[in-house]
């Protein structure tokens, strides 16, 4: 049997629950949707608890669990997945941390978060920051998107089990802690750095620049999120498939990086309500030329949902529905696609919730059963049933003819 | 998000299977059941295995699984459950044993398991026995419903390890034997109660008045199941919830009282096929103004399913559905309701069997599937699926917008 190529659409929090001002439907019933509702009539449906029933998932953690790793061993903390997305390359033992520019005052209080949302000079202060030596440990930080940043720490000796610098307040800056044994020295390492770097930010150009402006200085790194990357077994090895992801998000990139995927950049993928859907169509069938195994994210049904905004997030299923469109038109019947959510964002909750996501899969040797429709209810009564999140790689696997036999 | 009430109704083993001598209806199928109806049609269904795919729950089982608690790690025997039922509060280390008072001859041969059903006395009979100690362990014995009672051993060097006194016919008493290394002294210890109580029992003022009046004494103590308490983590603290249960069963009330819920006294509620239904709805409502979780459990399914009474079952289920419409009337609709079973005890097996029960959870955030009745086979076409016991939990939190995020 001829081995079959995959791809795997992801529509980020367009799950939703039914709306009691729009005749109880959820978006997805509500929108017009040619295209998905194509696929699950070509194909089977079914519904997914992405991390586990009454499991809320965080992006990161569903997106590890679509790829098939168990979130619960592999997952310990945002700032590895904050450093792949940054191009930090991590090794085993490398503790990294998400952070924060913010402003504090003479006293260490927190007085901005954001450090006045910076935007520009945070590529400057990061250098100046980066490449010191704490107890034998390489410093490694590296600005992200305004405010944000990484921090990586590399040498003997770490352990990402310590807490927050971070006082997710306005309040006093807090000490890293070790949180079990073996912690005190990252713990310490973490501590110094703060301080040392905190001299360096406060006389800065960038920030003296800012003062005189009247802006607020990032005067203050504060890390938080410890996290080392566990065993992960590359992406491409585990399935013996050549892996590229489309997507926009630093956050989602970065999980496609740190599991080994090809991720180019495509102009217009912004991760936000404002993307070019066409693009996205575009490169996501021209990696299919290249690559076994294509993913696509897209943010904007997750963003329309965090605003509790009904009727943008309807339109944003008639967007995806057009890009799923573009893309079903040119491609060959034999590629498995499967279009579902890593997690549900109803725009009665406004964050994520527990409630399971929707999941049709065509083309290749795919079932095909009576659903009709793409959305979270007519999806329950497809012949998939109930499946977790960890089962999808395996189930798409055999449907493009990949699956390995146990026995003879 | 607001976090929202939880009401879970249990209906003891009325799950069922098709009766060929009612045009191979279940009860639940041919009784008339308006509020069980409307409960599926405005909500979501699914059938659920309460511990697992063809294993036949117990009732107290069920109850740990429905409650969230995998019963193959917390399950050690009944004892300590009937224990928690009869208000004997246990410790850790502590053994606990279901008993019977019965009747044996001269020769220790069991002649009647009940002690021909005594009914009186046993208050006077236990108080006889109880207090002593052996082996530097203290003794505690109380009787329970009819010729039931329980031991509970405290004292340093305990195992639950041990085999039943009870030879569960009417044949030779038995010897508790150590079931691992280290039970020897607690296998000691109740057959030296089991010798010392059948002496002071069969010179009891009780046991001569009974045979003065040709009743069959209860002259020795036959002690089984016996189990310790695990570390149970506490119902409220596991969920963040104030939970409370209204049950009239005591095996019921002893695991709500062991995972520590309040478990009020409802006037009428007896646990059989009796019992006061508008009097449960009062106190479910009752304890919903106070509480965030309510457990409401009907034995009388169960009792009419033993008895293989398919008559008696249909007005069982037409009775619960009335209590259940008078709980609906008066309900807030963001109050997350599930209705469903604990096992099936079908009418034509007389007895707990393997076959899934059915579930239908309406109010809060619940989607809301195509599913218009609430019996076995409409229940298997919903939204929710097949689902295990220890789902429901998670599942209902999740509805109820308190269920935990994993990740970011």
């Amino acid at each position: 049997m001829t081995e079959k190529k995959m791809l795997l659409i992801v529509c980020d929090g367009l799950s939703d629950r039914p709306v009691k001002e729009f005749e109880r439907k959820t978006p997805l019933q509500a929108a017009k949707k040619p295209a998905m509702d194509a696929l699950a009539r070509h194909g089977i449906s079914g519904t997914m608890d992405v991390i586990g029933p009454g499991i809320i998932p965080g992006s990161d953690t569903a997106h590890l669990a679509l790829f098939g790793y168990d979130p619960y061993k592999v997952y310990t903390g945002r700032g590895p997945i904050e450093a792949a997305g940054a191009g930090i390359p991590l090794e085993a033992g490398d503790v990294a941390f998400r952070c924060n520019f913010a402003t504090s005052d003479d006293s260490f209080r927190v007085i901005d978060r954001r450090a006045g949302r910076i935007k520009n000079g945070t590529a400057e202060l990061a250098k100046a920051v980066s490449g010191m030596e704490i107890e034998g440990v390489k410093v490694v930080f590296k600005e992200g998107s305004e405010h944000r940043g990484v921090l990586v720490l590399k040498g003997p000796g770490l352990d990402h089990r310590v807490s927050d610098v971070d006082p997710h307040a306005e309040a006093r800056v807090l000490e890293a802690r070790p949180l079990a044994p073996g912690a005190e020295k990252t713990a310490r390492v973490v501590n110094e750095f703060v301080m040392r770097s905190s001299k360096i930010l406060a006389s800065h150009a960038v920030n003296r620049q800012r003062e005189g402006d009247h802006l607020r200085p990032a005067n203050i790194i504060l890390p938080r999120g410890a996290g080392s990357t566990g065993e992960l077994e590359p992406f491409g090895e585990r399935y013996q498939v050549k892996a590229a992801a489309v997507a926009g998000v630093t956050l989602v990139k970065g999980i496609c990086r740190m599991v080994g995927m090809d991720v180019p950049e495509v102009a217009g993928a912004t991760g936000g309500l404002d993307t070019d859907y066409a693009a996205k169509a575009e490169a996501a069938l021209r990696m299919l030329e290249t690559h076994d195994f294509v993913f696509v994210n897209v943010k904007a049904g997750d963003v329309a949902g965090h605003d509790g905004d009904f009727g943008t997030k309807t339109r944003v299923v008639e967007s995806i529905d057009m890009m799923l469109g573009l893309i079903l038109k040119d491609l060959h019947e034999s590629v498995v696609v499967a279009v579902t959510c890593d997690h549900s964002t109803p725009v009665s909750v406004k964050e994520h919730s527990a409630d399971p996501v929707p999941l049709a899969i065509s083309g290749g040797g795919t079932r095909i059963d009576g659903v009709k429709e793409f959305d979270e209810i007519s999806a329950a009564s497809g012949a998939l049933g109930r499946i977790r999140g960890t089962e999808l790689m395996p189930i798409m696997l055999g449907m493009a003819d990949r699956a390995k036999k146990f026995g003879a």
